[in-house]
């Protein structure tokens, strides 16, 4: 082993998880965001956690709504995660200017995306507030499933199977 | 998509992160477990978050000593990841009774693990008890990387490289 910068040590985590995180504001509108920073975190009831920045759209809207949706992408959808990852959804309409296509949630408001390996609704039940980002912890209150082939992040704006 | 038993679903997150987690007892006895719910969960500094069961003997460990150190494992230590898996330190040593070979770490107590493609050195800076299982955060303080190839766990006690 040798000692490294932190950050270089980062870079091995490649392939990281991506998830695609829907939201929606007061008026029922709809926002998804790209996100490498999740994981599932308890058993019974079984939930999951996901960090989002201070300055992220999306964490100004789970906080209001104590609600999201956590999307495994599928085979597809790589161009939708890198221009969902770019631009603001406090400025443009993301859903309107990709291809990602929203299906209605069961138990939670903000959307299912369409062709998802597995979709998980979750309602907010703790976060923990860290410098620049706050762990969300959602308990899983409703989970859909498709066929369809999960991509992983390899870096550098590089999506796919494994 | 097609709503299933959330139970179901989470067979999805497969193929899934594997970290080898180590921590030491007051008597800087070192103990080491595998686990999955893993995520890094900042940005300055550079945090991550790993979920432990109120259960495990690690969990009282880095209770304790608020300090542990995550590690990427390696191709060839496959039946290491399950015999640390399979048994509790609070019994047995394990480190003792495998392969795995440890190193000091520089800035904390508990071991790095030899061959490892990275080691995260951390201190606790918070942690949120959910129902069973607590996120605990930790600040990066160090880190080492090998350019070992990186496993990860596909279900099944299938671990392999991508």
């Amino acid at each position: 082993m040798k000692q490294v910068d932190i950050k270089q040590a980062i870079e091995k985590k490649y392939p990281e998880v991506v998830v695609l995180v829907t939201s929606i504001d007061k008026s029922g509108k709809p926002n998804v965001m790209p996100a490498g920073w999740f994981a599932f975190s308890n058993s019974e009831p079984a939930c999951l956690t996901v960090a989002i920045g201070y300055k992220r759209y999306t964490h100004k809207l789970i906080s209001q709504t104590k609600e999201f949706v956590v999307c495994f992408p599928s085979l597809g959808q790589e161009k939708d995660i890198e221009y969902c990852g770019e631009v603001s959804g406090a400025e443009v309409d993301k859903f309107a200017n990709c291809n990602l296509e929203i299906l209605p949630a069961v138990e939670v408001k903000p959307p299912l995306i369409k062709n998802s390996v597995a979709c998980f609704e979750c309602k907010i039940i703790n976060m923990m507030d860290l410098a620049d980002h706050t762990v969300f912890a959602g308990e899983i209150v409703a989970a859909h499933i498709s066929d369809n082939k999960r991509i992983y992040n390899f870096g550098h704006r590089v999506f796919k199977t494994v």
